[in-house]
């Protein structure tokens, strides 16, 4: 979650296309696939211009776009399909916030494709950009490996109502595919957040407080993916973007719900980890508190008996006790009352 | 509170029927009420179907199913109802906010029935949907078991108005049902927090911070159920909702002020909660406190008596003190002297 | 600020009239004042049909009914003035939170009388209810004893314009004299934050926690009277109610304005009570800090001492310096130099 | 700040004129300046009456009083101008709120003018009401003494353009004063922040709790002076006051920035000290280990040493060891490479 | 990010041109730059009158200014383009907030320009006041050194369409380049949040509480910087300003978008450094509990056994244990015997 350097794009033209992000791949992979009713064709091309014959047909073409750190394709795409500068610019930087931008007959949709990664216990960040245009999907990722593969098997295998819809139910079967993803980042971090709470309650002392930032650090990415994203699909709602047909925004009010759904649960492990450093404080609290009884009990049985024991090991010449036949067993028991009472006092005291 | 498996559906085609929760019952249960003024019938019922005649009829009729994982009865009714794919997915997916969505001539309902387990003294949450449709009226629920036995009881003694009202009265019942049923819970959970606000301010040592984190847990859970509810009342109280009549919205209007004041409690139990965290922390601080004084007034009287002892253990050939007569005495009488001071200045510092 | 039970309601009929709440006061009171600019007539009555003769005449009747457990007369004035069911259900309810409903030719407001027991030190909540229907004003309240004696006494000795307006005056009046005690309560609590306050700063040892713990507890009662209540006297300020004339609105900003300025103070109590239990943490931590650092010099002083007595308290037999005649006194001139030099180390550290 | 007595006035009838504060003033102080652009003339009176011819002239009146106590000229005011009586009470009750009333052909602005006691490091507030109504202006004032002197000598000589504008502006003027005067306030809270975070930083230890408590405390006062007020100005701008003229509208969007930078100050103000509080304790959490850290190594240095030196003080007859002739200086080197060896475990875990 | 001193213009004449700041230049600085898409000109400028004949022509003219504390050349570039004096007493008065001001034909936008002070590791802010009328843009700065050095440069080398564009793209161009430099903060800033991560996870012991207060200031200049500016240019994009054509509106939006980024990151950096102030405390209390153990430990398993030596070491003449022959090695052996129980006793309480 690292905030990466924006700084180096100081001062460029606006619309420079510019890299800026970690980059992930070495080559850009272009897939187009194409497809209506009747027919499925995917096929791997090499740039952007084999695509072109196929923009007009009355088929619907999703073109996928992986690795964005070399801009040269990337441009010839926009001018393909006439996208405006800015917004290439927001596809190639890879540090944007979700949001929709809706320019003369295009919409372009940035959202933020989680992965967890099970070795380092983070979430990692993916920026997804959607260009919808008439009949055209266009995609950009920064690497090859997405959640998409359902889609691409339902696609293929003709299942559900897809291949009768248009780009627009392409568009909005991604976008629920990163959202629903979303649910198993939930779950990863649900099942570490439970891990945690044992631990806490159970007061098994590991590193309770670097765990707990870590969590809050892994929400954090959550939320910033998950709540601009309600105001994306808010927008679509609103039936501000004309592109998206009637139909298809039933089904985008169900992944409405499903963002919500996530917020909340965010929003509650959020205030669940809080609350955990509450209680690990309150624990270390008790146990300190429990150690220092120990100490202070011991302490105060026996600084005064060897008190007593010193001062029957002064060497004056003349101490009457000393030459008392009982003496030593009168002191012993004195000692021995003495350090009853102190643990009858603890007992009223409740410390023991 | 587990956040149940959603990721299993991650990739499906939307629309998909797929039971999505804990399967908590083996069979489907299918209960037909059938009313009006004069007539009252109740009967179970095999499979959906059978209901079909008394759809048209004048009578209401109250369709509830008791069990959601056998996903065949539910799309025979959702077809018989021609209930949408995308809400039927909504009713076996029981990880729904509550909400109300309306569709062509229907309404569906979505809220959470909670029910409080006294052995576990955990708040359990159950998923339940009503369809209103014309004169018909479907529930669904999880599992059997629920708060409406009153309301069937009404029904079938013909008391107050219920016989003389349409489905969406009947609607409203169940709804007023749920939310009273609440306050049930509030009331379980006052007396939690009654019991560990005596427990804390007494100071006497529960496991204080586990409890207060379980608590805050059942109102998590409190508060999700109901704060997305006062948005799907308000719904209803805009008349946004054809369905439903004036008459019974006089009705709803009391069920928001419930919600309201349910509201009102969760918050206030929330922020009372939080605060005897504080409280606890402050005694246990408070209680380290009293047990450091201790030490240190044992440790600060008796640790320079003793080394005033260690002095005239030692065993120099040349001590001339150890020779006078009154040496013993003298010492004695100093340590006292020295013992007191001690005391006295404690007390001037208000330790003692 | 007991939760009471509502939950013996659940699954009544709606509009059922049953009493929920502490039961007050063992016999129902019902006081009728009848007025104009020139009659002033005051009793009471037996039960409410005794008041119907009076309605309709020219004068404005004001029906005081103290006690609401026995339903059978606050439905014979529901008759009487038709209100409607679930109108009465929320009189006799005394858990609703502040509201005005209108409904066809009256106006029912609900609030909370608080009073404050200087024994207990605690805010005493009652619920008073007014129903204003054309000439007539109704109130409702738990039990006798309120805050309307110097209304009573201004109709009476015909001060002020009051005898000259109307019935929505009157419900004015009552209002303004509730909220205007409210200011009472705030005092009582302002003084006993100020008590705390003084003993947290000069770190006088009370019950602080505990005390800062009730207090909230107060604020909390308080905050829910007003809250609501801000809303419903904006309800009538903007003018929905047309009942109240515009004349009496003016006085209702009044009313607002006081409302707005004790919500002003109970937020700021509300702060300043959480701030005073940081202080007193950081007190009680500091109180800690001094009470470690007399311990740790005395120790730190005389456990090296003792040490060194203990050397020469060993009983071997060749230990030449307790041979010489200046070991005694070099010893002690060395002990002295090192509890010396350790002092100083102290005061260099600011310990002393 | 504290909550002065408006109880007093339960019971009253609205309208009563009771004054309702802190007397600050014997004598009531009515001075009258009229001026246009060619005359000025400045005047003490004995009565409002005397101020009668100047008001339909068609120079701008500006009548100050000081004092409120005396209800008397205040509701001869009243009367001259025909001062609604509501008005009026919230004129000599000095426990308002900011807020701007309008009525009639006339505007009441009602404001906190802070003045800061430098001996007692308190911020002190005095109300100031302002009331114009067409070319007069009437100022009331708890006691002698303000912030308007400039104005005065600004209107004496002549300069800007006060003398050619109207009520309204005279009105800004004495508003952009008292809100200006906020920033003197800010300035002294501000630097003693800046003591208070020297004090904190470099660990000084002042009363450091205590004198955070105050500075909460005295921007509390100025949140409370400040926050309404914004809503005041803000009734202006949105031009709902047709008394104040397009040209000093233009006047009072200035004062309005001034007050969101105050506002601005004051929540960054609250925020610096409660993070400052934080830092305090965490001081003091760290001084603690610092001085446990000391008494743990000295103790557990010097109690195993003198643990062995009681070992060779035993007077047991047998004793081999005893008398051995190395017996001695062989248990001091094992002494003190105990002692080292204890040092440098210490050193291992960096405590020293 | 001292709070500078308006306090000095309290009773000032509104529209007084009074310089309030800092003083952070001797000589005011005029650089004027002229363009359109053939011409290019750059010059130092002694007096605003040399700039006159070019604010007519069909360049684009750029004034810019550094250094606000002498008014005189402020005063007259004011007169020159008409600007309204409370217009120019913003400009010279550097304590604004961001805002925009429209007044007749010209538009005032003031921002703060940040930069970042490595050797103070501080946040310096510096106002920028931009005016734009008709083709001119007059931009003042407190002192020389900006971050427009990029502009200049495709201004001069006619790089990009910024000298095809108007003023309105050249103020857009300005804005884009300081809150561009906003990231270079944010990436100082999150270096700095890293390290103290780092430190603070691996429990280094740096001047933590120091440094997050310090953090936390600086994060406060950032936010008082960059919050209103999401108003300012909200109001842009509303089209509420006619000066900007739509062309430049498509620009101002993703300045909006890097703003709500920043906001994003300083809201989250925020919650990061209250969380390290909660995790290091939990270390600090970690660490005392470390130390406390030891020192219990320790004194725990001596204290007892030192106590049975000063037994052995009375002088009691009758004591006979003294006597026997195994008595030494038995104590010896006793003693081991205890101290072991103790370490088994710690071991089982999970201490060592």
């Amino acid at each position: 979650m690292k905030h990466k350097r924006r700084a180096v794009t100081v001062g460029d033209v606006p619309g420079t296309l510019r890299f800026v992000g970690e980059r992930k791949q070495e080559h850009i992979r272009i897939q187009l696939i194409n497809y209506n009713e009747d027919i499925f064709e995917k096929r791997e091309i090499e740039s952007a211009g084999e695509s072109a014959p196929f923009i007009t047909s009355d088929t619907v073409s999703w073109i996928n776009v992986d690795g964005l750190h070399d801009t040269g394709p990337i441009r010839e795409i926009g001018d393909l399909f006439s996208i405006h500068p800015l917004l290439l610019e927001d596809i190639v930087n890879t540090e944007q916030r979700p949001k929709v931008e809706e320019a003369e007959s295009l919409v372009m949709i940035v959202l933020k494709m989680l992965t967890y990664d099970n070795d380092m216990e983070t979430v990692e960040s993916e920026q997804v950009s959607l260009i919808v245009k008439d009949r055209s999907l266009i995609s950009f990722q920064e690497k090859e490996g997405d959640v998409f593969s359902g889609i691409r098997e339902r696609l293929e295998k003709n299942r559900g109502r897809i291949r009768k819809m248009g780009a627009d139910y392409l568009a909005y079967s991604l976008i629920d595919a990163i959202v629903d993803n979303y649910f198993l980042i939930l779950e990863k971090l649900g099942a570490r957040i439970e891990n945690l709470e044992d631990a806490v309650l159970n007061d098994v002392d590991r590193n309770t407080a670097h765990e707990i930032h870590r969590l809050k650090r892994e929400l954090f990415v959550l939320r910033r993916s998950i709540w601009p994203l309600r105001d994306v699909i808010g927008t679509f709602l609103r039936e501000e973007i004309p592109v998206f047909g009637k139909q298809t925004l039933l089904f985008m009010k169900d992944v409405q719900d499903h963002i919500l759904q996530i917020i909340d649960w965010v929003e509650m492990y959020r205030d669940l980890v809080s609350g955990l450093l509450d209680t690990h404080l309150s624990n270390m609290s008790n146990r300190m508190n429990s150690v220092m009884k120990v100490l202070t009990i011991i302490a105060t049985i026996f600084i005064p008996l060897t008190f007593i024991a010193g001062i029957y090991g002064m060497n004056f010449n003349h101490m009457p006790e000393l030459g008392y036949r009982l003496g030593y067993p009168i002191v012993l028991l004195a000692m021995g009352a003495i350090g009853a009472a102190m643990v009858a006092v603890f007992k009223l005291k409740k410390w023991l």
